[in-house]
């Protein structure tokens, strides 16, 4: 089994910490990015991002416990590429979530060719790093609804008791949500581009969360 | 590309046809199947499956185009084992879809090892076949859904307005049901059994169905 930190860890990488270190994180995880491209997943070693990133190979295994740990958090650093709080100026509970899954689902875009394509790569030679990765992204899309749960249920558009409802583990509208997110290519032959994403707010996200 | 039949093709095999050739097809499909099982997908051929079945090699290429597109049949002969027109006694909307759910992911569950056993080895060996028989697995779900959407508007439970929505290529609410029934080991973890299936058409299905 190859050591892969689950993405519930307390330091997700390159995100936190001082500045230098975040610098630092930054730089391994682009030289990640940057050999995975040119080289493909199997291809390259530890001491190659090492060189290529300008650091001892101590450094490196100080901050991830393997080469799969590191790709997957590389990925992961691409799943939403362009996160930002300001980005998002929350309005009502429909254009928070047409905004944030637009977002969130930014990397599933062929048109953001990177990620997909990288995405393959590593999914066709690492199967478990790509599951690995793909429970991020679940995690992260997960995130992105609770979050506009929260805040409609802090305006008063959603009662406490319907937004306790929508959050109980044992309930499975937002897991619906999710799914529809996961599977889009093989259950409707494309990716959702902005209009799909309004659809799919319009037609499932408001009418299971807002009713009944 | 390997040579795959699609779902909605005129002759499902072994299903239709004069009674003989029903019996023959399932001779070969279940050689398959136990070719499948012991020797996994990479190391038979068509050879093996006409000595395996007792037929010449002609007879097999009379009605497969190709091995991937018999291994995509034969899995697809155990996605719906049970599947009889009598078992299901239509009632009302809500215990058609739990019946025809339970029913129609009951390949998934982890019970039933065969499927899951066969189409993983498959999935891993020939990733396009196991695409074409993901794709006939939702075929049949949404054929289900729609059978019980039918159904509940010929009793007068759904207006003819409603279910033409909801069998609307647009619309996106049946493809989340479906998508969580592909998705739900990734998403959720774990397969849904039958109290899972209920708390689907529950929680998500009716929601979606009949409100609004």
């Amino acid at each position: 089994m190859p050591h892969i930190q689950s993405s519930d860890r307390q330091r997700p990488a390159g995100t936190s910490g001082p500045a230098r270190d975040v610098a630092l994180n930054r730089r391994i995880l682009d030289a990640v990015l940057d050999l995975l491209e040119k080289q493909g997943y199997s291809a390259f070693s530890m001491n190659q991002v090492a060189a290529h990133a300008g650091v001892a190979k101590s450094t490196i295994y100080r901050r991830w416990v393997s080469k799969e740990d590191l790709v997957a958090d590389a990925l992961e650093g691409i799943i939403l590429p362009k996160a930002s709080e300001e980005e998002v100026r929350p309005t009502n509970l429909r254009d928070d979530l047409v905004v944030s899954l637009i977002h969130s689902s930014g990397c599933l875009q062929r048109t953001d060719h990177r990620f997909v394509r990288l995405f393959s790569g590593v999914n066709s030679a690492a199967p478990e790093v790509g599951k690995a990765i793909t429970g991020r992204y679940i995690a992260h899309q997960y995130e992105a609804l609770k979050n506009c749960l929260l805040l409609a249920c802090g305006r008063g558009e959603l009662s406490a008791a319907k937004t306790a409802d929508l959050l109980s583990p044992d309930d499975l509208k937002l897991a619906a949500i999710v799914s529809l997110l996961i599977a889009q290519d093989d259950v409707l032959g494309k990716t959702l581009d902005e209009k799909g994403i309004a659809q799919l707010v319009d037609g499932v996200c408001l009418p299971l969360m807002t009713q009944g």
